[in-house]
């Protein structure tokens, strides 16, 4: 992931390099709170402009600025900065697919503390946070999950929507597990007129769930289903289950416990769409699904980035026939469809 | 600085991955702390032997070393990780260029702490550690940087020490100025029998300079300044002055105010050696180099990494005739000398 250049002689360079990458999400962190690309996407393109608008000093501004380029997230010639299109997209507040908003989940204390003390976390294989890291019940994080990561699943809800095509004139119901902000049945339940959607989640953040749905104008259709995805009974009949960020936070028994549970409601020909970061079978490709495995070790007990093979034997495990990789273009992470 | 490629859909890849930045460093730290380099260099190769050489877990050793292989300091064989070369050089405990120490100032709450309000530090212009940041006087950060940051100077030192040649029959007198470990006189000091070292740094720091001329054998060419390099008289007579990473931590004024009093106290002829993070003219490249004004942003109230044409005209200002840049292989600082 870094491009720092392996030079012919030997170089200390990358190891000074990631000793201060902290550094790159704090000026990433600071310049979202700042609102930085948002004034440059304005038209600000000198420091001096910027800082007017941030109401920061161009001393500082210049340096953050000059800090951006090189981390990849604007452009500069001569004095002027520019944004990338990918974070004139992301990032100017102005668009609306901006994901700013991700950085209080990414780097709220809760997640940031739990890399304090590596070694630990070797040692043990798991996280050092408390018993059960962030699958306690009723963790306060997916509140904070549920309204700050919505924007960054726009994308991936939208296309697992297409992926799964209309209905037709079927009634779809449609259970969405770990529905956090919602929009993953929500997406569905937009394009399906016919769809029914049962979102299960802690109480709190159904909460948060509830109130996208009311949104988009699908509350008629909209049902919640609190507790433990483990313990609360599903039920039966549905078409579709929807398993999105999930099946990350746990070991593969406990994934297959959940995957048969799901076979169990879902009606014959039933599907699971399952959103997941799946590195290759190498484990270190590509970079940020692969490295998607560590923030697993430091924030669960006994979660993993798993590759395809293992997904595709736990579905087979749980009784499904088969399973298909879909990419997400532009993502990080990868769909799964999975057929009863 | 990162190779997450530039996706041909919009992609929120890079945003992702540098909010989990700060994890590179946690694991680079962590990864040394535990020796896993060393263990590696050893032969374990497989997470399992590396896990019983370390007395980690061989779940979380296996996680941890394929985030390394990820961002650059091992590579991965089907089960079988290997150092790379620079890894093996500098950060396998075995290697005479063992440099994994520094961790411990790189990584030091004082430092990284500075980062926690970048919005503040943009306001300001400045650090906000408290009103000098680490250029209050005896800050105890500076023993932790001597005692850390000496086996990432060797290269350096004896860079400078081959650039400055050797004295002949003259009795070089060399003043040191922020001397920290004391490797840069030191290196003069062995490669030159009729060269004396005239250290000044604050006084704790000095004990630690001491040492290290008492390991290297030249203790009875080797004299100590205490106290501030502004205000502590140097005297006169150098035929040498060595100014390593010190300038950057201050403004262009301050900087020509020091200047000149090195400037009285060298002989005609005399020369400056000055070791710096010294970017091209667009402040964004070279990448290590240029990132370093960030550093400076966040822990000094007005330092930052000049371009070359600044420095010349620093020197200029305070009377020296002319400098020259010298790159030193594999380093991303640059040695400026400059000739009275």
């Amino acid at each position: 992931m870094s491009s720092v250049p392996q030079a012919q002689s030997p170089s200390p360079a990358l190891f000074f390099d990631t000793m201060n990458a902290y550094q790159r999400t704090a000026a990433l962190k600071g310049a979202i709170q700042l609102d930085v690309f948002t004034a440059i996407g304005e038209g600000n393109s000198t420091a001096e402009a910027i800082a007017r608008r941030c109401d920061t000093s161009e001393r500082g501004t210049r340096i953050l600025c000059d800090y951006l380029v090189i981390i990849g997230f604007l452009t500069k010639d001569g004095v002027n900065y520019r944004l990338t299109p990918d974070t004139a997209m992301f990032l100017d507040r102005r668009s609306p697919a901006y994901m700013g908003v991700a950085e209080r989940f990414l780097t709220s204390p809760t997640l940031m503390d739990a890399y304090n003390d590596v070694p630990a976390i070797v040692r043990r294989g798991g996280s050092v946070m408390s018993a059960h890291g962030t699958m306690e019940p009723d963790h306060p994080i997916w509140v904070e999950f549920a309204r700050a990561m919505a924007p960054m699943m726009a994308m991936p809800a939208e296309f697992i929507a297409k992926l799964l095509g209309p209905a037709g004139d079927a009634r779809w119901k449609v259970l969405d597990i770990a529905a956090g902000h919602g929009y993953f049945g929500i997406a569905i339940a937009r394009q399906n007129p016919n769809a029914t959607i049962v979102a299960a989640d802690w109480n709190k953040v159904l909460e948060v769930a509830k109130e996208h749905a009311a949104k988009a104008g699908v509350s008629a259709r909209y049902q919640t289903l609190p507790g433990s995805a483990f313990e609360t009974p599903f039920g039966t009949g549905y078409h579709i289950a929807l398993l999105t960020n999930f099946l990350h936070h746990f070991d593969v028994p406990t994934c297959e416990t959940l995957l048969r549970k799901i076979y169990a409601a879902l009606e014959p020909g039933g599907r699971v769409a399952t959103l997941e970061f799946v590195p290759n079978e190498d484990r270190v490709s590509p970079p940020v699904a692969a490295a998607f495995s560590f923030m697993m070790l430091g924030t669960t007990e006994s979660g993993d980035a798993y590759t395809f093979s293992q997904y595709d034997e736990m579905f087979r495990n749980a009784g499904f026939s088969r399973s298909e990789l879909h990419p997400i273009p532009g993502m990080p992470s990868q769909v799964i469809v999975s057929y009863k």
